[in-house]
């Protein structure tokens, strides 16, 4: 049994964590952290988890933690992680970060989009961004794994195979997306009370929310030259799902059976990535509770543009379930153990 | 591997049912009936469930599917089943019917609440009410199992060891109920659009709501005598999920911890049910997606009446969860195989 | 024109008033009170008001605001207004006090239910229940008004009828009450954030709500003797909106017809009571926005009991519409003044 | 007294006309058109309407009406209006449609994006387009307006200015759009139930939504220019509202103040349009229920792009609202009569 902990367990992502971590036949969780609650039962915090566990939550101590578990998950806000992590705990344990902390290259980008220090920059090169179907290989072996942001993980798969093969114009990406509320976190905070919400929706973030660079760096990775997009996330009055709206221009006339080719190139064996029929497009409902990012896209023949729509869970593959997706293959198993569930609807 | 068969594949309870069972590791599903989308995929009527099937729905005829199939759900409209069954198919299948053909043994109270005619009143003796908790015994070596409708059972297992052990004032019962929108099935009416239903909540079938009787039927069988109720449904702007409050005196005074006592003896091996903390009340949003029902009460010393509150998800414990539970009992498997699983929250 | 001033305005209740005021046409609104908001304008901190009004809030000083206005809406926290009430305001000014401060006519039991010290409870016998539609007589010429609770109004004017004719059993009265989460108001809490109260149905307060003695109270006054109740609030995901479900038991046979014609003696020059037709139960949507209450019953034979169905919205006819009620009878206005407008659906 | 008939009344978009023009000073109501529920008295089909009127739904006879009324206001489906207008009909009443038979100046395109036969063409050329800010001039003296479409209304308006002056890229606009579930109407679909919308998100019409030319058309009067775009409607799990999100590129390096200013030239005395304070954006709650358009935009120097957000409440000025204000214009009346009302929030 893989013995884990988190750090960060009462946080919207980490219940999420441990809810699907319980269904999990290979790990044991050792360590509830939560600065917030500790010494409170778990359940108590969150009364789903009744009868599954009458452990109190812990602090959020990485050093200690690091002699009692396998793997670490730190679903914490920024600058945690990185404030902690040291050569010894990466020695003992694997670390799976669902922060922003290492998921940017550049620490000056890192530094300038989210204001505040980054306090051991060295670990960022070493930290291997964990969109699984990208960079598989590099999971393996890691140690430290940046699991990537909600938006970036649905907007980057989304697009991925069309920059790769070079098939629309990086100059012309524009992301508009739309987020449940689970995503603002579990912090009291008027703006996500029910009443404000609720037969509500609104922008926020225009050309500054913080996911724009992470999405930035992955999507010219696989471009192979620098792209800069615009990301306009909106909230939208549902728990939990991400749909990305995304369009671009055609760098020439294709047709939508040769781009769904192109797609199956590179997701035919994904186990969490569903190509939907033609003229079926993505509903975050069909995907409500698992790990899977639907996909469809079309093309606009009068303005050569293509739209491409993207749903997925912001919660499990937008984190906890990347985050254990990552760890399977860090610990060489099955990749989808534990994951591969019919979604729930209605 | 039991082959299972589900006659209205395509309501919620349906997809609910087919849900689960592709999660049940003893179970392989054989026939996807459902005579509106006969010869449509199913992933197509229901896309959560794309690359996970690839059948087509079959039509709804009994007899060939028992010979195809060790159980059979019937999910369907009142009247289907009790018209379809008869001895050679129970000769060679299990029976799990969803409906509430043989729920009540006083077919004429049936056909009044009903308003249909009863077809086969010969086989309501030998079904068996598959109030799993209660009735496990004989489900074991039931043929045919009406399983129960999803206000019973949450109303019922909240109040059963208080009415078995004559505790409450059977002529002063009061049960005030409020169910989530799937309860109302999927047909396109326009009471359930969602434009009538958000921001909105109202009671009906006043007095005269279905569930009543059979609700009556199976208090009385705990209390040892005929007893009547007062039972108010209502209709909550969520999907999932029923909490029920019930209302009666006490019959002498008591504690609170001397009447948990008596749930504890009726319930504490109960692996579904969940008697919460002093003064931590149910919450549907605790139950979601599980087979759960949670329940406390609370003691008003002040006009001597009980306040029994009971939460569960009506799809799972109230519909789908409960038959998997029956057919588990019926064929000698963990009771709660497929079952056990942390309620997703949010 | 009216001078108001509003205290605690930026409160949901306190913003109804101000939405309610600008459409009165006898009204000029010459104060925003706002102690967390002070010195911000009005309609930053509520969107919706841009372009009514660009005045700032204020504090919250009575004295002061009494010399510049001739009717204070104290919209604030319980305790607020028995602390700053004096004779000097109420010699300048009316006022009608949102809280309960002023409700109960016995200290003890306001003391008691609200935990907290009443600072002024000589002006207790002055202030007038300000129920319009049962204490119209003495509003008229009353300078200290206690606007009713919220449940208490609903319930009150739902049930008021039956004991005022002795009707039904004072014994035997329990009232199931739902609201929307505007109830809870605006200040951030976990437990009133969105991921928590949508998809979710709770009760809370379980035995002790604090608007169980208000309604005790006056469900005393009308049935001419002391009666206590059972009383269970449960939160609702919506915005707006009250419904509560109250039993009793006939004291006699009874038909629906002279039970209505009972009703109708009462409430048929009510503006804002609608006595629904036979058979059509009070929904929470078909009064929003509105200063109605809509009630109808239904008799169970079976069990002899009544069940009782009102409606109203919580912000309007549960808060600011019955003060500026009150308001428009203190100052000889045409009681529907301002308020008399069709509820908004959806 | 202006008298008016409303010809599909008991639609949502009908309903809110009844609403709006109930409080409207200069109106009476004298038809009450509804073909599906003729004979049945208008507040049993919406029961917000009890004690607002006692009246009958009559059928939808043009004809007839036109001898009757002042205004007849027909919201309709596609092809009704179009089929039953005539010279004689216009010879002795204004004609308001709020359906989109008149509203394309070129009947191939309107025949092509709405798959039916024009019936009455020769009508188009005199039909004025509804928009009040922009054609006020030629609806004053119009005997027939094409009441605009909702999500043309909020894009148009949104845009307007920057094509007017020639500021942004006309072959580079982009137009992803939210809507709540009125705008879908209230026939009873599978697709509109409360389970199949709430929890959800979904794009539709993609590529083809038809209100594409009409957006498309207006802002080529705008530009001076033909251009064609690209919009993309996406269904939103909420009552009311219409959100839009535009992006285009400037043409030259130009300062938010300069085109706050452009805005301001166009809309500073409109009564309508609220152009919000910088860095605040448009929430659909913040203008719910009222007829007016929030907008404001952003500049995002790294793409050189801007992104333009609008805001309105689609029942409203996006149906109901406007055709008011249209005939507030025709009648010679106030702009804003009946309509200046304060949005309601929560």
């Amino acid at each position: 049994m893989i013995k884990a902990g988190i750090i960060g367990a009462t946080g919207y992502a980490g219940s999420e964590l441990i809810r699907l971590l319980m269904g999990h036949k290979n790990v044991e969780i050792k360590w509830y952290g939560s600065k917030s609650y500790k010494d409170k039962r778990y359940y108590e915090v969150y009364q789903n988890f009744f009868h599954f566990t009458d452990d109190k939550c812990l602090d959020d101590n990485l050093n200690k933690l690091s002699d009692e578990v396998d793997v670490i998950f730190t679903a914490t806000p920024q600058g945690f992680c990185s404030s902690q992590i040291n050569e010894e705990i990466l020695s003992k344990t694997k670390v799976i970060d669902l922060s922003a902390d290492f998921r940017i290259k550049d620490v000056d980008i890192y530094e300038e989009w989210y204001g505040i220090n980054h306090e051991n920059p060295k670990f960022i090169d070493e930290a291997v961004y964990g969109l699984c179907e990208i960079n598989r290989d590099k999971i393996k072996n890691a140690r430290l794994i940046a699991n990537p942001g909600c938006y970036p993980t649905c907007t980057i798969l989304s697009i991925y195979p069309l920059l790769k093969e070079g098939l629309i114009d990086i100059n012309n990406i524009i992301v508009d997306a739309k987020s449940g509320v689970t995503g603002a976190g579990r912090s009291a905070k008027t703006d996500n009370l029910f009443c404000e919400v609720s037969e509500n929706i609104k922008a926020y973030g225009l050309t500054n929310h913080r996911h724009t660079p992470e999405i930035e760096e992955q999507l010219s990775y696989a471009a192979g030259q620098n792209l800069i997009i615009n990301f306009t996330p909106h909230l939208i009055p549902m728990n939990r799902g991400i749909l990305i709206t995304a369009y671009s221009s055609l760098i020439k006339e294709t047709s939508y059976e040769d781009l769904k080719n192109i797609y199956k190139k590179y997701y035919k064996n994904e186990k969490f990535i569903r190509l939907l029929d033609d003229d079926i497009f993505p509903q975050t409902k069909w995907v409500q509770g698992s790990n899977f990012v639907d996909i469809n896209f079309k093309i606009d023949k009068r303005t050569n543009r293509i739209i491409i729509i993207g749903a997925m869970d912001n919660l499990v593959k937008g984190a906890a379930g990347q985050a254990i997706q990552n760890m399977n293959i860090m610990f060489g198993l099955e990749e989808h153990e534990g994951l591969y569930n019919v979604p729930m609807f209605p």
